[in-house]
């Protein structure tokens, strides 16, 4: 079952469309996060929501609704849905018929069962397709993946295209980027990149554990000497990554990957709300 | 009066709506083609039909609709519309449900009176505001129009946002971006932009009378000497400028753009379908 949030009620997805004369549709103006529960209770909640919140202002958009107001309305998802589960929160420009700047954005909520990537990509790790362009507007949010759907078809067994600009790793369509060079751990600064929320645990408690990490893009001309490669995502928390377009990376689900897996399984309980 | 043509009949356009569980909400993918008509024929209508096949195509989504059958719905709207019409054809991704590239995309058209830019701006000329990017995968006119509203945000004035990636001028958010300098009509290679039909007759035309047109981008630090500036489209047809950034155009609506303009109007017939 898969619901959703709009207009002030919960209905079957199925039963839920949007007006075509809504920006998002128009002009692919929509933003959005995504949370996931454990034991029923939403991860960083207030984190995603405030991210959200700053997705939407970065391009002129006001919440239509109350962050406290939102976090009720998912509280109440959850309790309607069986078992763990996922959700968007997507804000859009509201209907270009109202003109000026924004004036009535629309906002609804989708509810899915969890879906995790499957075991076997933990233990084989994935793949990414490099693109040599830069996500556009990287702080913000918002729906456009069509470089996901260009690089996929480039590689079929590619999950994610990779943002390479000019051979500087950024960030994966839908995950932060980290890679092992040196026994160091390797991310691009928060200036290139979405803010991920997993990318800010995984560097909080890396940090607390002692590990070095160096704020720079990693290149693609050093994944040949990589130790170790992973993505981070609020729903594939650390996922290892074993290719990148050709070349191979040396040590699948390494010490470092599994050390961070681990840190994270123990923290989880301090983000629920 | 505003109508949509979708699932197989015409509707106004406020009860026309799309599922949200459809990837041009879900994740942006959607592409579209604007097209006009000029005493009640459309403009164009073969080429505009076989871009948007080939946007479509260029993201790995077959048309989910013959363009014979599209042409002679696109008939019947402007039949059943007052006056001269504009419509938006838009094909979308189809349902993240469905699995799978795009087994079934969707498609649906909105037709609108047909809406010019004000006569003063064919005037006094329009404001551009350049951004520091190169749109993403120019030859697929793509609902992604983010940039224009965070550049116009930066300008009020600013009518378009103008793409400027490393100081070379591509495009604009939604024209074709032209530039005389030294008496010759200076334009982005085809391979960088999107290959508008409008500018295609613009270059045919200036070619024909014996104008000299350069492919290559035009420089943000050649407007201080560019004689002339202006920018194509469907329905604004030729557009001059009037200012970029700070920069202010020598001459609004000079000698080539009036040129130009006298030349599209006598061979507008030659495209009626």
């Amino acid at each position: 079952m898969k619901l959703c949030f709009y207009n002030d009620e919960f209905k079957s997805i199925k039963e839920m469309s949007l007006p075509v004369s809504d920006l998002m549709i128009q002009r692919g103006v929509g933003v959005f996060d995504t949370i996931r529960t454990y034991r029923k209770r939403p991860h960083a909640l207030s984190i995603h929501l405030k991210r959200l919140e700053e997705s939407a202002k970065s391009i002129g958009i006001e919440l239509p609704v109350g962050k406290k107001r939102l976090a009720e309305i998912i509280r109440e998802g959850i309790d309607r849905m069986e078992g763990e589960v996922q959700m968007r929160v997507y804000v859009t420009g509201g209907d270009v018929f109202a003109g000026g700047i924004f004036p009535h954005p629309r906002y609804f909520i989708i509810f899915e069962p969890l879906e995790k990537a499957p075991k076997e990509d933990y233990v084989n790790g994935v793949v990414l397709h490099p693109i040599d362009m830069e996500r556009p507007f990287p702080h913000i949010k918002s729906i456009f993946y069509l470089p996901a759907y260009i690089g996929r078809r480039q590689d079929k067994e590619a999950m994610e295209a990779l943002y390479c600009p000019a051979g500087e790793i950024t960030e994966s369509s839908s995950s932060s980027f980290f890679m092992v060079i040196d026994g160091k751990i390797v991310t691009a600064p928060t200036e290139r990149v979405l803010d991920g929320v997993m990318r800010q645990i995984v560097i909080k408690l890396a940090r607390e554990a002692g590990l070095a990490v160096e704020m720079r893009c990693p290149l693609l001309s050093e994944v040949p000497r990589a130790q170790e490669a992973f993505i981070t995502g609020s729903i594939k928390e650390i996922l290892p990554v074993r290719r990148i377009g050709s070349q191979r990376i040396s040590q699948v689900n390494g010490p470092i990957s599994q050390y961070l897996q681990h840190l994270y399984a123990q923290r989880i309980e301090d983000y629920l709300e």
